[in-house]
């Protein structure tokens, strides 16, 4: 058995409570997984005065003076999120040689490559599990598993709370109102979602996927995000009735063009792996050359899962030290052109409010013709609307985003058309 | 860029071939990912005037004689299977300091120990993602992601060949025979299935996932294992009655006694993600102590989905030639006890043709009774027998394995029971 290896924490809330926990109970296990103990050093938060029994650290161990206790350890978990001291701690720790594990989204997302490049001039791990979907194993396999082989598209439920509205407003009818503040009630929101709901933590989450996937930078601003405000219980009803649910999907492509990263809300048929994840669970399908479909399943959140993830992080880059050398590397070697949503290839589900009089039909399908967009079905809705209205659905073949695009702006356009009420992305018709 | 790393390949046929022409045609991303080009040194076969033409390769660098081959290499990936002469060969590389990659799981599951020795001792990589579960990131996700949890149970679908073959009889209601016939020649089964039907496949694979996942080392002969070949149409409809289908599942668990690992037909409720695994898939459910559940789905086998295992783990090897250290070593230190299959915990469904007179449910009853266990559910066939036979079929709850082949032991001395015509464990109802 090695030395002790000292590790630093930095953040104590719910996962960092659960992390610091694992490492006193299951202190043997893993000392021998590692071949060396791992010695909690310190604890920074930012208030010292407050409980966290939960923890079961030592009050002596609490600190807030967090950048004199990444000069003083091996390795350093960082689970306190947000850009800055996050980064600064980081850069820090690793400048002193210390292994690091983060769980940082927000800051991979923006500004990944400094991290790397850090870690890549020192030599040490930069690993991040617990920054996408929880508990799965889901970057180390991309990262290592399939480094010979090539990703051709990520396609993935990475947010639970969006998921368990969407499931829940299609388990029960419900308003995304109503279920939103029953998520909230039950702990499955926060008490501002916006990150959620708007997209914005799976929108992070699809850039550090596409980065991993495609061998090519990939930043949030590259991704575009569109959340699951707009969604109704009309929506989830037409859904149903093609078959389909709605999910919030962070989807990565690979083509001969470049690649593409975007979040919203979309269209899956029934019989999809994707469809049948409820709850608050994730799940990430991958598309590769060589291993073909493959799917990962688990818990996205909550404090035990991620520290499974943190945990897994900080014995692989804890056996680096006893054993010698380090995790992978940045590959961003690809440098793959990034492609604008407008010309990603994707199909729309649409419906629309329109006059009922003769020639409506021949009209709508014009403006889709004159578009080069090809309509895979259209259905007269059953209800019809008063004054004279009917409702048209239709779900398109897949044509560029700009095409759809300015499809719909057509259908606006048009006199017979009362209202585009809905505009819905699908995958897998 | 680093030198050239050179590469052997031992074993040429669908998967070698799929190899070795992805080393060539990759060839540019592949040394951009590890950081150093693979350079193919030599392809040891048994026959050099084969015809190979798939693989790509030079003729110049087949060989025969693979021993020094071994010796000329920095890496080198063994894919002839069988014992011997694959782990002569093998130790023989690793003597030389070359990092092995492997799909052997007969191999490792009769004497993985001797490998792992070898490698520690080297300081350098022994892996072999494609021994279990072909392109499913399987095992490295428990060597490294879940090396900080505490993995309970792992229970799976890891033998295409038999799922293929039980997933056919349960959409068509035809007989295994009948089935085995078209899988042999669709080209799903082996002209002598032996290997697959038996269970003796998926075996050596839980004696693989048992070792990695309880830190405890567990051999081929450690597992239980009872292959398919019982498996009638009668018995697929009758789970099909109680909202189940039948899989041949790998299980292995870990109790406060110790772990257990085993094969066999295993009735699962159709809710079960394991349930909606269709085709040649494969499929792993984990259970964790902090992750929770976890699912893992994708191709088995097949020549590319195994070539992408096997690229996988020589990019990692070979990414630890240029960068130092090398992959986990063997992590056996737990030594848990291995319990034997009469003290695992199951539950059985037992399908029995009885006497059709008065008191005949009690005495079966009775039966349980005595052995203590409790009946989940029993329900009288609706087709009755000739004879005044009456067919009857019961649902047990968990016991000891142990307990409950004496019940079933218990039942064929009852006067009143003519025949007990179906045995089968289940799981998850």
């Amino acid at each position: 058995m090695a030395e002790p290896l000292k590790v630093a924490l930095l953040g104590c809330g719910v996962v960092g409570s659960a992390v610091a926990r694992q490492l006193t109970e299951d202190a043997d296990d893993l000392a021998a997984r590692v071949g060396a103990p791992l010695e909690l050093v310190g604890v920074a938060v930012r208030d010292l005065d407050k409980p966290r029994p939960e923890s079961g650290v030592p009050t002596e161990l609490f600190t807030t003076d967090a950048e004199d206790l990444v000069t003083r350890a091996d390795l350093v978990i960082e689970l306190m999120g947000g850009l800055e001291p996050a980064r600064s701690l980081l850069l820090r720790a690793i400048e002193h040689g210390a292994g690091v594990v983060t769980a940082n989204k927000a800051l991979l997302g923006a500004d990944g490559p400094t991290l790397y490049a850090a870690a890549d001039a020192r030599g040490v791990d930069l690993s991040f599990e617990a920054s996408v979907a929880g508990a799965i194993p889901l970057l180390r396999p991309l990262r290592e598993s399939l480094a010979g082989d090539d990703v051709q598209r990520v396609m993935g439920i990475v947010n639970g709370t969006t998921n368990f509205i969407l499931d829940k407003m299609d388990r029960t009818g419900a308003a995304l109102s109503e279920v939103l503040a029953e998520a909230q009630e039950l702990g499955y929101a926060e008490a501002d979602p916006t990150a959620d709901v708007e997209g914005y933590d799976a929108q992070a989450k699809a850039a550090i996927l596409a980065s991993l996937a495609f061998h090519t930078r990939v930043a949030t601003s590259d991704v575009h995000c569109e959340g699951i405000m707009g969604v109704t219980a009309e929506d989830i009803r037409d859904a149903r009735k093609i078959g389909c649910v709605v999910k919030l999907l962070a989807i990565c492509d690979r083509s001969a063009d470049g690649v593409s990263a975007r979040v919203h809300p979309t269209l899956v048929p029934r019989s999809h792996p994707l469809a049948t994840v409820h709850g608050a669970f994730n799940a990430v399908f991958l598309d590769t050359a060589l291993a073909g479909e493959l799917m990962f399943y688990g818990q996205g959140a909550g404090a035990r899962p991620t520290a499974s993830a943190v945990l897994g992080d900080l014995v692989q880059a804890a056996r680096h030290r006893v054993d010698g050398g380090h995790g992978p590397r940045e590959s961003a070697y690809a440098h793959l052109p990034i492609l604008p949503i407008a010309s990603t290839h994707t199909s729309y589900f649409i419906r629309l409010d329109v006059l009922d009089r003769p020639g409506v039909l021949a009209r709508v399908a014009n403006v889709f013709g004159e578009h080069e967009v090809s309509i895979e079905s259209m259905r007269q809705g059953v209800r019809r609307t008063e004054d004279g209205l009917a409702l048209l659905q239709l779900v398109t073949h897949q044509a560029t985003d700009a095409a759809l695009a300015a499809t719909v702006e057509g259908l606006r356009k048009l006199d017979d058309v009362h209202d585009v009420s809905s505009v819905l992305r699908a995958e897998g018709l």
